[in-house]
């Protein structure tokens, strides 16, 4: 066993259903939401009021079981599950990119969530640099 | 349990001691390395090529434990360990975007690694788009 999994915390987002989360190529996630840490990690976030965005890894904490390949919303092409971000993945794993709005104690008021509500949040991390969107080659999302 | 997880392959990196690899606030990592997959995975990176950069989540297999406060290298001042990027962390999940090179089957040619040689992969996904950097705040970095 490489490590035991644990919630640091939950998402609370707007979405009670799958298929309430917009998807597709370009879909911008404006949705706002909390990310409550368990008080007892509250001092974990010290400082962290200072970045204006964050890294969430969370689980899909539906999906079961994966797939090696997966045809994203809008395709009609199978590509590799790890070229998309599916959730039946080996690892059920998720990450996204947030922007933090405020903190209040062991709450994160976050602007981009895309994960339902009550998803179990396995690690926050500060984002801190891009590349830049000219460098990028971006596959099957042209 | 929220997921069992499991190595989807393992990191070759010039790091074979973690004082080798370079570390602070700024610190650039231009070093390459190759991402092996395993070779019953292989089907999972169909069209990855096609992406210039990719998201990879991996395990710091020799962190044990975790602290709420961390002082990151080069700093003076504790910060809560969800505003910095140590690996003692309570899921310890490492997260780095690398430039992807070139693919040979099963194995990922890639620059930027910064985790040990022989660190367990859980997740690659295609880094599809940037933060302007003019967007962010950095807190502590400044």
């Amino acid at each position: 066993m490489l490590f035991t999994p644990r919630a640091i915390g939950f998402a609370r987002t707007p979405y009670t259903e799958r298929s309430q989360i917009p998807k597709g190529p370009g879909t911008k996630h404006e949705a706002e939401g909390t990310l409550e840490v368990l008080p007892e990690l509250d001092e974990g976030l010290k400082d962290i009021e200072g970045f204006s965005h964050l890294f969430v890894l969370w689980v899909f904490h539906q999906a079961e079981g994966f797939d090696l390949l997966a045809t994203p919303p809008g395709q009609s092409i199978a590509h590799g599950v790890f070229a998309t971000r599916a959730p039946r993945r080996p690892n059920p794993i998720g990450l996204t990119v947030v922007e933090l709005l405020g903190r209040d104690h062991n709450r994160l008021r976050v602007r981009g969530v895309d994960m339902l509500d009550g998803t179990p949040i396995l690690d926050i991390k500060p984002y801190m640099s891009s590349i830049p969107m000219e460098w990028l080659r971006r596959g099957w999302l042209g």
